[in-house]
């Protein structure tokens, strides 16, 4: 079992560190278990950060969908983190990591991941030799804290989905999807760059996922948007679109800061390491750059909604900071912080013209999750070319592509799912609520907001 | 002043690392110093997860009482957490951890925990010199970052308690008893393992607390519910069980989440030391075996609720989630992550099955929590003897000890508060709500909530 | 280019392990990269915790203004964040920190900052040499990795202000006061103390901002509310004062755990290093004197709310914890415990107390930041001087300059903004709400709140 690219690009920063390790004195370097326990950490506390984006997703929905339908959810996100999770234990990992082919398309299809013989070893040795601490410390970092950091970005991948066809989707069906998407999809495509892939061996780049997670989980949001259809009175016979408010502004508020406080998790733990001086510079950098992306989209997309409006407007703000996150993504380690500020900004004025033009398409997006993550993140990938050392071509093959696969195969999964078990409530059920409807409950069963709605 | 059990397991990490020292090259290994910052700033790290969780409990509770009684919930989450610290400063800690006789039943009553004598030698220093430095990184740690980890497990068990009694039980006796809580009852049964006393002696093991934080906030929280009685119209006289919904399910979501975000501190944590590859490694597989159980807990809750009630239940869902947390608190060191998905997996069905079964009883338990925090609980616990290095028996006699010990402690507690000031509020009080009749404040005054419920 | 006096004190900190270097032999010592990682990597973690403090602030005011001003609190605080962190990008950070003459009343008007020209050589270089490496750790942490952490400390300045001034403030007029606040007013003041400027040359400490950050923004929210008046229908003909309740008090109970959570990194983070065990010591016993404090002045506003008032408060003892907070913050670094319960608990009582003082003077503040932020931050600074190190004469004379400039200052800039575009929404638009006057938006649409509110 070999690991790629994305352990490669590691192994690399740590052979520079070893270099350093015979030239300046003993006390100046990290020495390689201190780099070992650097990495891991790395991964576990970013990790965790990233994981918590579940709860500002599943906020974020909650906020933006009517009350009817928000107990529904809640459900679907915390089970959606809970299926990408188990499916990229069983079998997305090793598809996306275990043993890409230089240039190929996929890694092996194993079932179950574990830690590595020599982490196991070392555990449970009734004494820990030397031998056996150096072979784990080689690696760089315990290849569980890199399962866990990993199985994050998956789980991200599929809370963007639910966001998009909210409010008119069966739960099961939905679940579905969500399983094909950690267990296939995903993994494959990220196998193409992070695993080693053609796209890898082209050059393209992605430092966390503008491209491998967010448009990956807008393409997967489109594709099912259409498939799915508006939600009943969105789009009147005469092309009027009719808005159809969030029930709970302050949880969406909440929903876009838990996001951005984790992003640091997702951009900073994407530096990947943390075991030297360079590593942690460049980790800094990616913060401040991650921050001032954001805030750009936040204050872009105020003043754009003024211009256009005549007011300012939150859901806009809110997802012009999503937009500017986004958009960073892709190249979160540019040198200069002014671009950052570009790169965040233009990624939230995206939004703001994107959201009008995907309803006038009649294609119903209930938290604009396709503006905010595949628009802006095909944006902030092309940004790689534009201000950063990618190639503007190599990053547009790499965006078609991504986005032909991630399309093609969704579409024939939901249409499958549509043709098995259909994938949308009865209309009756989606006036009534899915909450009624499908869950054994209501959100909010005092305030009398059930039946007050569409 | 000596260290217990705890401790003495960190040390043995430390010497197994003091042992590499002499045998690898320098560059190799862990500083000694630098161990001491990665375990002193692993406790602080996972602390502030773990004390995050207070914000989860209140907010699940927030999210399952009636709207009539949700700011006082709040009330007593914010003020539980808070009594529990102060407490567990001025006596709980001494009691758990300082000189517990080997095989002991509890350790040193005396008050007030501060740093040792040589961190203060250390930071008072004009200039610091080796030896200081020596002594202080002897201890592996920092004393009061252990203080404050160990602080955050003692105010969780306090959190289990506030959910199962909510609705109908006075403010200020709730507070006495939750002192009483942190300052003796947990303590005295944690340093039975964690203080290396009687039990820990036997061979019980259980590795962040299953059985010494969850079930321990379970029978307590048990005890309460029996002796207080149901809230009002919970139970009809022909038998019927009567749901009461939450108010909030969101928030009920958002609590879970953050819960689930904190328990990576909470395990993670309990590996007590980050200061080498073993214990980093050993961490990782801790934080992907919490993840994977929760995950497993959420889909097997979700399956059996359709199959049971032809619907699928978020409040089951989200308490699934628990259920799988809690049972693998125990043994999160499993070294085979498909174990996880089957405690997990377990403890998510025992809630499910659970719930209905304790309401039978009549027992008012409003949140769930006695199922998900006592019987997932006692179930991770045994999973130590099933699959792992530790044997049923002995894990038996600990689930038992503790119980037993908690359950009448408690009892004896509510019974003298009940006889001398009363637990429960006035009839009228309980149907106008606690809100109005005991605090301050109404948690959604514009809502209009008040005057629809019970 | 040179850093100020806080990075002086980081220095000493730093020489102090240098100097043992030499003494011990060296597999004992932490190595000067691996400070270098320690310390930046305190900072980024820290300096996240500090960002989510402005989701706490977020909600906390979100929770406590009337539901028809909700959506516009909201929007108010992801703006004044992403403003915040992009003034001090552009010039506040120079203004602070860069070349502050000793003893001097102000930095460098320069614009943008960037990471320091020896970190972009290591991060280009085909090959780091030990002497590039060199250069980037003689500085003790990375520069980006400092400057978000200061960012997120003005981003909290700001956060104070909005609440104060909620419910009938101006979106964009309150936008210009927070670019003014973070470009201009808050690092002047900074740069006195932070800085190496006058105030430190004098003796005055701070350690965290009780008076840098809190008061500061305490300071520039009295005046604030003053130049802005009262909320139309607060004080009656008859100096009677009108309750005007919060919409939804969960979120404010969150929206204060998130602060108390995010405080361990305010105050633990500003320990500004974490490379040795005198470090990491010294950091631990802030986070436990942070938690003492700020459970002492929940329960301290508790009993003195049951006392005065014969009901438990919410508010109060949501209140009573940032009391509590703030008033550590100056000196969380007491070696005695017991004195962090004394300062925190006094920090509570003053908030019970200041509240209905401050509306004796008909000073309208929504939220009661005044007595949180700027009357506990009065508080904590003395306490300084009367528990610590410190002068009380020394830290009075910070108190009343700093007061002094940020009051005279703001209040020019209130002034400024009332006569050129005004700064308060029209009373027919009070009564209808903020968010339906100034925001797209309502904040519960199908809750029916609106029309029942005042």
């Amino acid at each position: 079992m070999t690991f790629s690219l994305i352990h490669k690009k590691r192994t690399a920063v740590l052979l520079g560190a070893a270099a350093l390790i015979s030239a300046v004195p003993a006390q100046a370097e990290v020495s390689t278990e201190s780099a070992y326990v650097f990495n891991t950490f790395s991964f576990l506390i970013h990790g965790v950060l990233v994981m918590f984006m579940a709860a500002g997703f599943a906020m974020l929905e909650s906020g933006l969908v009517r009350a009817k339908n928000t107990a529904t959810i809640c459900l679907k996100n915390i089970a959606l983190y809970s299926l990408a999770g188990i499916t990229f234990y069983l079998v997305g990992y090793n598809l996306m990591y275990v043993d890409v082919p230089q240039g190929g398309v996929m890694g092996t299809l194993s079932f179950l991941y574990n830690p590595s013989g020599d982490e196991l070893a070392l555990i449970n040795a009734d004494k820990a030799t030397p031998e056996m601490v150096g072979k784990v410390i080689e690696g760089g970092y315990s290849v569980p804290s890199d399962w866990f950091f990993q199985m994050v970005f998956v789980a991200t991948a599929a809370s963007i989905v639910s966001g998009t066809v909210a409010e008119r989707i069966k739960v099961w069906p939905f679940m579905v999807f969500v399983v094909v998407l950690a267990a296939v999809i995903y993994p494959i495509q990220a196998s193409w760059v992070w695993g080693g892939g053609w796209l890898d061996a082209m050059g393209f780049t992605d430092f966390a996922g503008s491209t491998l997670v967010h448009s990956t989980g807008g393409w997967a949001a489109l594709t099912g948007a259409i498939i799915l259809g508006a939600r009943h009175g969105k789009y009147g016979p005469d092309g009027s679109v009719r808005a159809l408010p969030g029930a709970n502004i302050p949880l969406a508020t909440l929903g876009t800061f838990i996001l951005w406080f984790g992003w640091f998790g997702f951009n900073g733990g994407s530096q990947l390491a943390l075991g030297g001086a360079l590593d942690a510079t460049a980790m800094s950098i990616v913060y401040v750059n991650t921050n001032l992306a954001a805030a750009a989209g936040v204050v872009v997309s105020m003043v754009l909604a003024q211009l256009m409006y005549g007011k300012v407007d939150v859901s806009l703000a809110l997802n012009g900071a999503i937009g500017g996150l986004v958009a960073i993504t892709a190249g979160p380690d540019l040198q200069n912080h002014f671009i950052a500020l570009i790169v965040g900004g233009v990624g939230g004025a995206l939004v703001v013209v994107a959201v009008p033009m995907i309803d006038k398409m009649k294609i119903d997006d209930v938290v604009g999750a396709i503006s905010a993550h595949l628009v802006a993140g095909i944006w902030g990938t092309l940004c790689v070319g534009i201000f950063g050392a990618g190639s503007v071509v190599t990053q547009l093959i790499g965006i078609v592509a991504i986005g032909a696969f991630v399309s093609v195969v969704s579409a024939i999964v939901w249409f499958i799912l549509k043709m098995a078990v259909g994938i949308r409530i009865e209309e009756e059920d989606e006036v009534l609520g899915l909450d009624k409807a499908e869950c054994g409950m209501e959100a909010y069963p005092e305030f009398g907001a059930g039946s007050r709605t569409l």
